[in-house]
Order: structure tokens, then sequence, then C-alpha cells
């Protein structure tokens, strides 16, 4: 599938999530569309689609599962903004920012809602649900941890693999997973792909929070500046906490970002971290190969999708 | 079943939502459980298996559908909670006082992600998650009326019964429902148990929102005094609009909730509302009873229980 393909999907995904919730209490229906119609790359949608797609030739069957799986994401997003106190997402002010916390809470519960009713009122199966809704409760214990990790100094490799698998790769590997559910695929044979989304979902993690640090840091980065602030621990701090446990604290207690942001740079290249952390995001996507060796793709949408992702730049 | 068998089920009840999380991230273990033992009277769950034993002789199909629903009932606790600033719960601190507000967010969801999760992990049919799932966006769209109508002056009674509808009665119904859905009960009769929990719930909050009112106004009561300021509408504040426009908004200038609810009471009394109030109670109980007029019950319990809540003064 080329570009211009999945941009036509894209665009067919934005179009249907517009369409989902036009009828209830105004204030709901307008912060629901508001959120919806955020400029999200559709990443997890197109995941179960291209997965469904590659394997059977088409995705009708989990269209809605794909749609169900964005407003989840988005569910999480705006749960997720209150917490970290972002007042940016997609270029747009957060739903908290807009109105307060009590209409985040609600629109993010209202989608949670309306994504588990799409799912039940389509082609679902046993284990379709099942899987969606162990990643439910995974995405809400990695962001207690994640929370958790904040105000604790020493986070080991162990733990950050934990908490991020729960965070972000549940919600990478579930969408790939239900998009071979959705057609009674092979319990074992979905396990795999799921597998192989785990890792990706890992990779992908740490190469946003790798290239969010050594980008220019002239560019104005509110949500990595309030993360760093919050002690939130990404895979590029836990290493630098290897290197030195008390670097990281210390640096933090002049509250100019842009000067910690240089310093954590400059300590990364100093050490040669950069190179363990393209080393590690090497080896996540070998181990995410490694895991579909044995599927018989008909076609390889998913595979060049993922392909696209992983050598982004941003 | 006796007062003394709906204690031991609630007994019951209780044990296994204490055993239902206790492995995971420690800061959700810790809230979830705190929220879960409150002293709450697990009305919701007792609807669910006493419409079961009623129809059925047994309840073991419908069980952990009852636990799923006092766990939604606990999160919709959880996040009204912080939305209304309620301090208490239950006679012990609101999860977002005693913790934080990202906290409460975050076990909100991890009891809506359990709950939903052991629906699907038990005995659940299409049609009984269609009925949970149907709640739970009611319940989100009953909520955000309810914020709504608090900064409207003119909200007639059709609208008022359109948002606790909503808000509470859905989550009376939807446990009656499933009582019924979990053995496979025709669709036609569950749809009649549903209207009857309907009714029943709107009798319910009625009565309730009648009886905090019009109880001894030395008892100190966080949850009127604020709900009243809010300017949320109960349906006794409804009828004091319809009688004068103005009364309310011009009481509650003065902010001693103390005497606002004084005047409330008196003017109730003056415009003899009580009866009115007492009526459209009656009739809600007397629309209950004509929906279950067919219902082939082999036992009481499930029309029992309503009457011991009916019958209560507090």
């Amino acid at each position: 599938m080329m570009n211009n393909k999945i941009k036509l999907l894209q665009d067919k995904i934005n179009k249907d999530l517009e369409a989902i919730y036009n009828n209830g209490p105004n204030s709901l229906v307008k912060t629901f569309n508001y959120v919806i119609s955020g400029k999200g790359k559709r990443i997890r949608p197109l995941l179960t689609l291209l997965t469904s797609k590659s394997l059977f030739g088409d995705y009708n069957k989990s269209y809605n599962a794909a749609l169900a799986v964005e407003i989840l994401h988005n569910f999480t997003l705006v749960h997720d903004d209150i917490m970290d106190n972002d007042t940016l997402r997609h270029g747009k002010q957060t739903v908290h920012e807009k109105w307060d916390i009590s209409t985040a809470i609600l629109v993010g519960d209202a989608m949670l809602a309306k994504s588990i009713n799409i799912l039940s009122e389509s082609n679902y199966n046993d284990n379709l649900l099942k899987s969606f809704n162990s990643a439910l409760m995974a995405v809400c214990e990695g962001q207690a941890l994640d929370k958790e990790f904040e105000t604790q100094k020493n986070i080991n490799q162990e733990e950050y693999f934990t908490m991020i698998e729960k965070k972000t790769s549940y919600l990478i590997a579930m969408p790939i997973e239900i998009g071979a559910l959705a057609y009674n695929y092979a319990l074992k044979d979905a396990k795999k792909l799921f597998n192989f989304g785990l890792s990706i979902g890992k990779a992908f993690q740490i190469q946003d929070d790798f290239l969010e640090i050594m980008s220019n840091p002239e560019i104005m980065n509110k949500s990595l500046d309030s993360d760093i602030l919050l002690g939130k621990k990404t895979y590029p701090i836990i290493l630098c906490n290897e290197v030195d446990k008390n670097f990281i604290k210390e640096i933090i207690k002049n509250k100019n970002t842009k000067e910690i942001i240089s310093k954590i740079r400059k300590f990364i290249l100093d050490n040669k971290l950069d190179a363990e952390i393209k080393n590690t995001i090497e080896n996540l996507y070998q181990e995410a190969n490694n895991c579909i060796q044995t599927i018989d793709f008909q076609s390889n949408e998913l595979v060049n999708f993922v392909n696209k992702i992983k050598t982004r730049k941003k």
C-alpha cells in the first residue's frame, strides 16, 4: 500500500470518527468532537486495518474495532493530559486547559464508553474483546507506574520496560492483534503478532524520547520541558541515571529547561549513550521481526507501514 | 429472602470485591481497595442477584456481572466526586481529597477497566454486554446534563427526568435487566424489567433528594450544602422554581446553607410541594409495578427488596 493509499485510509478514518457522536448533551458532543478532530496520525487504527489487509486481503471485519481503538487511545490522551498538566496536544489546547478538569474527565469517560459500545455493536468475538479489555487495564496500570516513577529516583531498565510495555506498547500490540482476531485468526499466531507489537511499541517510544531530547534545543518543546521537570522516566533518562545517579537530580535544580536539555544531550554524547540507545532500538526491531517470521502474510502493508514509522525523523 | 439473607449476600459481595484487585501498581491497588471497601449498601449487585434468584432460583450465572456492576458504580462515584468537589463519601474522605485529582481519575479509569474485564471473563452474552455498555454511556451523558443544568436556571420537569433517567436510573435498570439476561431471558421480558428499574430508579432519586432536604437541618450535610450552592437541579428544586423562578436564585445569595435549607423546607411546605413530591414518587412506584405485571417470578426476593428500599426512612 503506497503512501497515498495510507493517506486515503486516514481520511476515511477521520471522516468516520467525526460521524460517531453527534447526538447527546451539547457539552459532551462538542468536546468529544474537538478531541477526535485532533491531528493524530491514526497509527493504531491503521495498524489494525493493515494487519487485516496483510493477512486476509480486506479489513471490513475489523473496521469498527479500529475506530474503537482510536477512540480508546484518545480517551487515554485526554486523561493523561490532565494528570501530566499538559496544555497542548497536536497543536491544540488540551480539553482541561480549554474548558476545565471536570469536562476533561467526563469527555474521557464518554470516549471510553463510546469505544466499548462501538466494539460490542460490531463484529467482535470473545478473544477480540479480551484483548481489547486487557489492553485497557494495562494502559491504566502503565500510567499508574509512570506517575509512581516520577517521585522515585532509582528506576532500573527492567522496571522501565514493564512500565512502557503497559503504558505504550499494549496500545500498539492490541490494535495489531485484533486486526487478526476479528477474522478468527488462530490464537497462537495472533499472540505472535501481539508480541511483534509489544516490541515495536517499545522501540517507537524509545525512538520518540530519543529524537525529542536530541532534536534542536532551540525548538520550544513544552511537553518535553514539563516531562523533565515532573521527573518522568524515559529511556535516555534511565541511562543517564545508570551512569551517574545524581546527574539528573542535580541539573533539574536549575529551572531553565533549555539549559537542562542541553546538558542532558551533552551527557548522552559524552558517555556514548546515543550508541546504546540506538542499539536498544535496533534490538527491539530485530526482536519484533523474529516474532513474525512464521506468519503467512498475503501482502506487505503492515510491515511496510511499520518500517515507515521506524525510519521517520519526526 | 429475609433481611439476614440480604446481609449474608452483602457480606459475600464485600468479600469477593476485596479479592478482585490485589496485584498491580501499588498506587492503584491501594486506592482501588480503599474505594471498594467503602460502606455502600451494594444495592445494584443485589438487584442483579435478586432478579436472577426471583426468576430462576439461583444467581450463579449473574454473579460476576453483579460484581462488575458494583465496580462500575464505584467508578462513577469516584469521578463524580471530583467533578462535584465532594470531600466525603460513605463517611470516608473521597479519593481526590485523600490523595489528589490525578490519583482519583486514574483509579476511576482502572475501576471501569476492571469492571468490563470481569464482565468479558465471565458468563456474558451479546445482550448482556449491550445492556451494560449502554448504561455506561447513559451514565456519562446523565452526568454531563447534570453539570450543564447547574448553570441553567429554567430546567423543566421533562429535562430533569431525562437527566436522572440517564444519571441514576440506568444504573438501577441495567443491573436488574442483566440479572435476567445472564440466563438468556426473553429480550421482550427483560425490557419490562429494565423499564421497572427505570421507574424505581427515578423514585429512589426523588425520595433521596426529598428526605435529604426535609430531614433535620441541624444535621450537617456537606453533600446537600454543596449541591445547593453548586446550583444542582433536584426534583424539589425544580418544583420550587416552577412556583417562583426567582426563589432559589434569591435565597442562595445568602451563603449560610443551614438558613437556605430552612427556607427551602418552609417554601415546600407553604406551597404544599411535599404532597406533589410524594404523589410523584407514588406514581413512579405504580408505573414500576405495572411494568412487571406479566413477569412470571418464581419467588419474591426482588420485589421485597425494592419494597424495603421504598419504605426506608434514610
